[in-house]
């Protein structure tokens, strides 16, 4: 098949390469379109060390099964029977494994192989393009729950989302659906900015434009200095950050603020099994828009979309790969 | 009355000022013992912003109120009336004081005001030294029930307490009498380590001696850069950080690892009115153990516990100072 190789940083090889090998209880996925992600980006630069070339990346994929069934895919393979597991944390698994990071090859290719339980099919009425949301949203829609169940995160609390990609979307989408009405996102990119207004409807703002009013909850989707220092100035005390974001180690958290007015900062990875197919649920009836803010390219042409990206030549949150297009 | 005053950094004074002059609603309180706390160390280093010299420090008081009633003293006075105090969230009061910090005088004086409401009646069997405890082991109070509340600190959870001085016992403390029964103390100060192991009963260790087994519940009772560095290394994937200190303002968090591990951090400052009482009720009962922890010093002779302490020559986790004696 057909695959797109990371080989170096900054570098891509549209190759081919063997057919993925479906392990017990695996089976073979034709992807109908995979999406890239920012951890992709961060790969691609040479800045992930869980990531080294050469290696397919991208997990985030939707298409067809080899039973013929039309399926997302839970990119994240757990064990199913260690302690975080058994109590539904199955994302803190301490064998997990996702596709892009070895041992699994990633998206990026006309196939991929992937444990059978790890599927969610998807109805008719919803296409490859938008069934491959259900990774990046089951980010946010886990950060939304995970803000819900803080005491600052009861009904009536007002949130702020920083980042317009997809992460940040899908959890101002998945903080909508889960009752949390008063939501605004921070985007730095003018371009998708309007596009976030426009096109899907969201109240979205610069940096400098968040105001005064502290709030209750506070998404970091990006994960750098800059974007935590913001966080912490706008929670309220009280108030919870939810981290999804992994661009930079350390820095930006304002400890003494967040001691003296009680601050609880949370990470998150990922999302539950559960949390999946629940993201899934609501894209299929509706829950979370109409899923049209991506934008297509063929596989082929993988190189030109990141670059585009890294430029900021991008307004829709999520650019999609399609390996037949 | 005599009072020990902060009068520039590394000074005392101890010299006549007025008598306290209690306000509307208010009552004065005769000292019987009261505290030193780690934060009037940090004044009188001239380390804390918010307590310039002059000053009377101290805000952990017992003594006898004007009505001859024996009380100990919550020493934060909120407003009653905001949204954070009608949720229960006292100590997140905008308007919220606390004694040793101006308008209001501290407690290294024979007398205090103080609003009638904050004071807690003390039963016959409690001296004045064991009372001045309430306050310091509220703090730990408040965070063993935050560390309870998350869903790592649920029964049967393991707790590791940084900090042996009255904040880290407290806390340790606490989390015994609220159900956590596994419960590790590091100290760095070998004569207070060994204290708090034979005078004390406590699980206590040196850095080095935590050992690799992960905690459920991390409680940081001293907040500078390698506490928390410590804490999050110790802290195990879905695990919850409390912290309590004020040491430093920034560093020492390992923000990827707490992304990728789900870890969260909570601040705590103080405690609600509401944990006071339960800590005071708690210590009457005898369920925080025989309070037997301390060591007094006349009032006169403030400075010389704070130098004893500062060099690390103290073994008990707390100095009382009693003004007539």
């Amino acid at each position: 098949m057909k695959a797109l190789v990371y080989t170096a940083p900054e570098s891509f090889d549209f190759r081919d390469v063997p057919d993925p090998a479906p392990g017990a209880g695996e089976v073979a996925v034709t992807v109908g379109a995979v999406g890239i992600c920012g951890s992709d980006m961060h790969a691609y630069l040479g800045h992930d060390d869980r990531r080294p070339a050469p290696l397919i990346l991208g997990h985030e994929v939707a298409g067809t099964a080899a039973t013929g069934q039309r399926v997302t895919v839970n990119p994240l393979v757990t064990c199913g029977e260690c302690a975080a597991c058994l109590r539904g944390q199955d994302n803190l698994c301490p064998m997990r494994q996702i596709i892009s990071m070895q041992p699994r090859e990633g998206g990026f290719a006309e196939a991929i192989a992937i444990p059978e339980r790890n599927l969610v099919t998807v109805p008719d009425h919803v296409s490859d393009d938008q069934a491959a949301l259900a990774e990046p949203i089951a980010c946010g829609w886990h950060a939304a729950r995970v803000a819900r169940a803080h005491p600052a995160g009861a009904d009536g609390a007002r949130a702020l989302v920083m980042g317009g990609g997809a992460i940040g979307l899908g959890a101002a989408l998945s903080l909508k659906a889960q009752g949390v009405e008063d939501v605004t996102l921070v985007e730095l990119n003018e371009i998708r900015r309007a596009y976030l207004t426009g096109h899907c409807g969201q109240r979205a703002v610069p940096p400098d434009g968040v105001g005064d009013a502290p709030f209750d909850i506070v998404v970091d989707g990006v994960g750098y200095t800059d974007t935590r220092a913001m966080a912490c100035a706008a929670v309220r005390p009280g108030g919870i950050i939810v981290h999804i974001g992994l661009g930079s180690s350390e820095g930006g958290l304002d400890i003494r603020r967040m001691t003296l007015q009680e601050i609880t900062f949370t990470g998150t990875y990922t999302y539950t099994a559960q949390d999946f197919r629940d993201t899934a649920q609501a894209m299929f009836e509706g829950r979370l828009g109409p899923l049209d803010w991506t934008e297509t390219r063929p596989l082929s042409e993988g190189k030109t979309a990141f670059d585009d990206i890294r430029s900021g030549r991008v307004a829709a949150p999520k650019i999609l790969l399609k390996p037949n297009g």
